[in-house]
């Protein structure tokens, strides 16, 4: 309660960054009104965000000399991997101590109060402790960093499909990320730390890779040469891997999810390098695990998970229909740092309640192992030398939970506290997924699946193989099978995984998308599938493009630029250089630096011995370029020309007029194009092509659908 | 001797048939001179020829109307799978009864002569029997399908890297090529089946896809939607993935592999189906097998080959470089059927010879195991209860050889032995690659790498790792380590096996291409690599296009577009339409239908209920499409015209004159096109970019090189 006030404080000091980021997950979707106060907009799925920026993969080729690094890639991923495992390791550590210290609190005075009397203390001590923990990480992420809240997946999955998500790979994000999950976690909500651990991995990749980071202000002067999108972008990749594999001991599934969520163009070395970045962080994890556990050299304990063998149904769906709405509901009314801190709170109390509930009136008693396998029995109202089988699913951690589901001899759990676990660990993780904590969603689901199978299907094949609700819930299925199959570390096990995967996203396609699709697409980013909607040929790049396009000469005025620049209601980001036909293309981050610089014509006949502007000046301003309004042009200035030949793309791609979407698609996605010019018979600029006009075609319930296009 | 008789009989015969087609492995690189004899052409890796034609893997997007089929893919899929995995179910089992009935015959009659003096008659049944089976294969495959002798692998390799090898994937390929390797490993030599399973199973695709066979003459009238470049591509890659699933019990090796060889652009519902058809393919394989081994339903036997644990150094390099030798040589010398069948023959019986030396003069005694898990022992002058040791590797089966070196106890095999064998086995292995048969080269690599890690490694770890002699052959990175992982079962292997792997690469690159590689190049096929070389950027468009190129009007005359088809000197495939400007591109495969059909304009109009050309019409003629010599057009067809406008493809992708070398590239590899149009400012056609012309740069010693054209 005490919380409560101290958390007030907190926020209203940060409020005004609070409204000022544009997370992906969290729920700021909000207009200011003319007093500066937030205020809501009507807010679904139909909407595409204009927000949003595409990253630039498309390499500028310009007469700026260009130079090479491809040894230090190596270096570098090799970088990424080696931290990743360790702050997966870092995160582990910290959250096995931390919980053990928990549990072994409470259950001493559990232990003492079921003697005693007066179990209602040990309730609310529990529920404090989960509070105070969860409202740790809800502060964090509310107030500081918002993106750093849910499993980052979405983000990461948008991040490698070439959207410019703000703030997702930067420092502070991260520590907040891996500051909350250790909360989470500990705090007993129904959450997993694997998720997360893309993210980081990402966020990681994204900092060793730029050799700097803008939250500590510091610049290493190191890979200065990978300080542009491309570069970033396949970075990520690999930390995005190296994330999964050190999640999951599952280094080439890493290597397939970062591939089947970002790849456009397949190459070879990149792949190379990824598998090479996953292959360290799980190197490095089991190496410094197996220091902590005391058995250094012992590298049996692959990934932050590691199980039996396993699967489970159509829940799966349910989830995700049950999650849809709730997010909805939380995009109206649950907006504010406050309310969000206190709805996480909430969650972390109900959770307390309803475990104690179960497992006060659970009867399930069963006797205690010989080796004091259990590792936190609660006796409770058992008999001497049994414990209660039900507090040794829910006070627990939810890995341990897992591992305890898939290992034990059956009989372990009678089917009634089984059924009742599944019932309510469901409704748990379906509200908790979502709330502005930093957590995962893949260890509650494996938790129901496996809770599930083993409740139907035990006496069939006892530890074989149960339903994957994850499959169910996330949709992904090349990389997910394959994870499976090496957390499992048994490959026979692959086709009926697949099969089963399989069944789950047909069945559950069928009512809803998957869970990170639906977040996405409720925070309307443009995201690009794998292909045009089946329907669409019909559609032509004539009716796709934006136009009138804003055009600059090849030699322009100053003032002419700047005032293009500073037109607020365009706010372009790529210009086609024309004299009649079009002979270029220059983007905005290309045209302030000249700004800046001033790389005017007439200044250079004057100072004939002025520095020539190199590729390492766009690269210093790189990735956060400054905006137009701080840069200062004087009316003279104004006056001036600039010359854009030496440093605009001299051949843009091109479509003609009558391209076909699917066509038109095709070249965009599988070149990772940020804009694409739409030229006529005479080779004249007649439009366009960006992102959003691409991502708004989808196939919808009545054919294809266009979503509106909206500015937040 | 008498086998030589009866061979030149056949040879004669068919060598009509010899001469006329152009093998890819085999040594045919001949140029008939003015009395139709052959002669010998200067050949050399500086050479890309010009025969190779590019598969179409851009859609034709014309104005026909088009139809789709989404799920039967998945059938098709699934029956690839099965097809392949029954495909290896049966040579498993041939080989396996046939071999252990020639080594049981070779065993009863060493027992006996051993005893009674006059080993020398063992050596020669051993010597003709293997003798006899090597020859039934080099005759199938030197006189009947030249295409199917080695691994196959390379083909596949071209074929999934968009160049069309003749003849590759016809079902008399697949006949020739099964009994091909069934006789070289019953016949004994250095080989593995392994390899060709992966040729096997493109071919099924290819042929299942199609729903006919050319070779059979019969049309299913199914998967008729299926009949074009595009899909049977994408199908292919789906069975040379079920095939090296099949062979390594390794299915997400497979995709791998798939992926690594053939990906241009990452689909996610073909990355899932190939997925699927992997599975099927490893499964089916199981079942058959435990079938066969009396274990219904005990699935733990994965692929044709599954193995402990291991490793081997830069003697990969070398072995590359003296099979380089080997193969210039036999393009130079050994091209008439004739003599590869004796080539074959020779290697057969110096193997046999070799083989019973080293057994004879081996005195490496090791006493018998208890259950007999030896599965040929040879007492020979051993002690009773006591076998040859000698015998144990090279009086068997390769794959039993492996198995036997990974898994024996320490001290099975005494280091002369072991010794003795790398060395001869590794010449013979060298020798033996690029015969004309049907053969793999893993098998014999692994052995090899397994002999010699034993040999150096074993005091240090027993079963631990050994250096892949494989990897430094065939260099594959990611899908040969996943393989490996997975034939091993064991994913803590994976990150020493990457390092070994990464290792052999970097080695064996320093002294020499992969093997591989080198054959493809050694064939001057126009292979397109990952990226442009790397020093490429000054070159643009503009130089490496061809020009001038043969533009169709819209409407065209009949007589001229027949007389540009039948100009032999061009020969183009591909003709941009144009009146001045372009608008659009036509194949000659669609020109050909047209004249065929008479689709004139004049016809049109007196015929006006005739049935108009449908998509049907084109598929139907696929992949065989007539030579324009077969199509009778009258002198008064001739003044008729042909309108084109509804047949093109409208919307040709383009490129500026002054677009870089690596642009250019990019553009072509990543969306698989045959054509690319350079445009000037005017968008007029100024050139043609195809395969050939970006091929033929490469980075040599001396910066970049540049391949001369030739016409064979």
């Amino acid at each position: 309660v005490i919380g409560f006030f101290v958390f007030s404080c907190i926020c209203s000091e940060v409020r005004g960054r609070c409204w000022s980021v544009d997370p992906l997950l969290s729920s700021s979707y909000l207009l200011q009104d003319s007093r500066g106060r937030p205020k809501e907009i009507p807010h679904n799925e139909k909407l595409l965000s204009l927000k949003y920026e595409s990253l630039d993969y498309d390499n500028i080729e310009n007469q700026l000399p260009a130079e090479g690094a491809p040894c230090l890639r190596w270096v570098v991923c090799g970088l990424i991997g080696f931290l990743t495992g360790l702050v997966a390791c870092c995160i582990d550590i910290v959250v096995e101590e931390m919980a053990g210290l928990k549990y072994k609190v409470i259950k001493e005075n559990i232990v003492k109060s079921t003697e005693a009397g007066g179990l209602s203390i040990s309730l609310i001590l529990w529920a404090v402790l989960n509070c105070a923990f969860v409202m740790v990480g809800a502060i964090m992420v509310a107030c500081f960093e918002p993106i750093a809240g849910g499993s980052g997946i979405p983000q990461i999955k948008c991040y490698l499909n070439g959207v410019k998500i703000p703030r997702v790979v930067r420092l502070k994000t991260l520590v907040v990320k891996v500051l909350g999950v250790m909360c989470s976690v500990v705090g007993g909500l129904a959450v997993g730390k694997e998720g997360p651990m893309i993210h980081s991995g990402a966020v990681i990749a994204a900092g060793v890779s730029q050799g700097r980071s803008t939250s500590l202000k510091r610049d290493f002067k190191m890979f200065e040469y990978f300080r542009r999108d491309t570069e970033k972008r396949d970075f990520v990749s690999a930390g995005a891997a190296a994330g999964v594999s050190a999640a999951f001991g599952a280094p080439v599934g890493g290597v397939l999810f970062s591939l089947e969520e970002g790849a456009s163009f397949w190459n070879q070395m990149l792949t190379w390098r990824i598998f090479f970045a996953s292959m360290i962080s799980t190197f490095t994890l089991n190496f410094f695990l197996s220091i902590y556990h005391h058995k250094p050299g012992d590298l049996s304990n692959p990934g932050l998970i590691n199980f039996g063998r396993f699967e489970s149904g159509f829940l799966g769906a349910l989830f995700n229909v049950l999650n849809y709405w709730l997010t909805i509901f939380r995009i109206r009314y649950v907006h504010r740092p406050f309310l969000q801190v206190i709805e996480a709170m909430l969650v972390a109390a109900v959770t307390v309640a309803v475990s104690f509930t179960m497992i006060y009136f659970s009867t399930d008693c069963q006797p205690l192992g010989p080796e004091h396998s259990e590792e936190y029995p609660l006796q409770l109202f058992c008999a001497d030398g049994e414990y209660n089988s039900m507090a040794k699913i829910f006070f627990n951690t939810p890995e341990r939970s897992v591992r305890s589901l898939f290992h034990s001899q059956p009989g372990t759990y009678n089917p009634l506290t089984l059924g009742l676990f599944t019932l309510t660990y469901f409704l748990l993780a379906c509200w908790t997924y979502g709330l502005s904590v930093s957590a995962g969603v893949f260890i509650p689901s494996l938790l129901i699946g496996a809770a599930w199978g083993r409740l139907s299907f035990c006496p069939l094949n006892e530890r074989g193989i149960v339903l994957l609700s994850v499959g169910g819930i996330v949709r992904m299925t090349l990389s997910l099978t394959v994870i499976m199959v090496e957390a499992t570390g048994n490959v026979t096990y692959g086709l009926p995984i697949m099969l089963v995967l399989m069944t789950a996203k047909i069945v559950g396609d069928y009512f809803q998308e998957g869970l990170y699709d639906i977040h996405i697409k409720l925070q309307s980013v443009p995201f690009l599938h794998w292909e045009a909607p089946g329907t669409s040929h019909w559609l032509t790049a004539r009716e796709v493009m934006s136009s009138p396009v804003t055009c600059l000469n090849r030699i322009e005025k100053v003032g002419t630029i700047v005032d293009i620049l500073s037109d607020t209601s365009t706010n372009h980001n790529g210009f086609p250089v024309v004299p009649a036909k079009l002979c270029g293309l220059i983007l905005r981050s290309q045209l302030i630096v000249l700004l800046k610089h001033k790389v005017f014509v007439e200044l250079a006949r004057s100072r004939l011995n002025q520095r020539k502007l190199q590729l390492k000046d766009f690269r210093d301003a790189y990735p956060r370029f400054p905006p137009i309004q701080s840069i200062h042009v004087s009316q003279d200035e104004r006056e001036c020309m600039m010359d854009l030949t030496e440093f605009m793309n001299p051949t843009p791609y091109t479509v003609p007029l009558d391209t076909s979407l699917p066509r038109v698609f095709k070249l965009f996605r599988a070149l990772g194009l940020r804009h694409l010019v739409v030229a006529d018979d005479e080779n004249r600029v007649v439009g366009l092509v960006t992102r959003k006009d691409l991502a708004r075609y989808h196939l919808g319930k009545h054919g294809l659908e266009e979503l509106h296009l909206a500015q937040t």
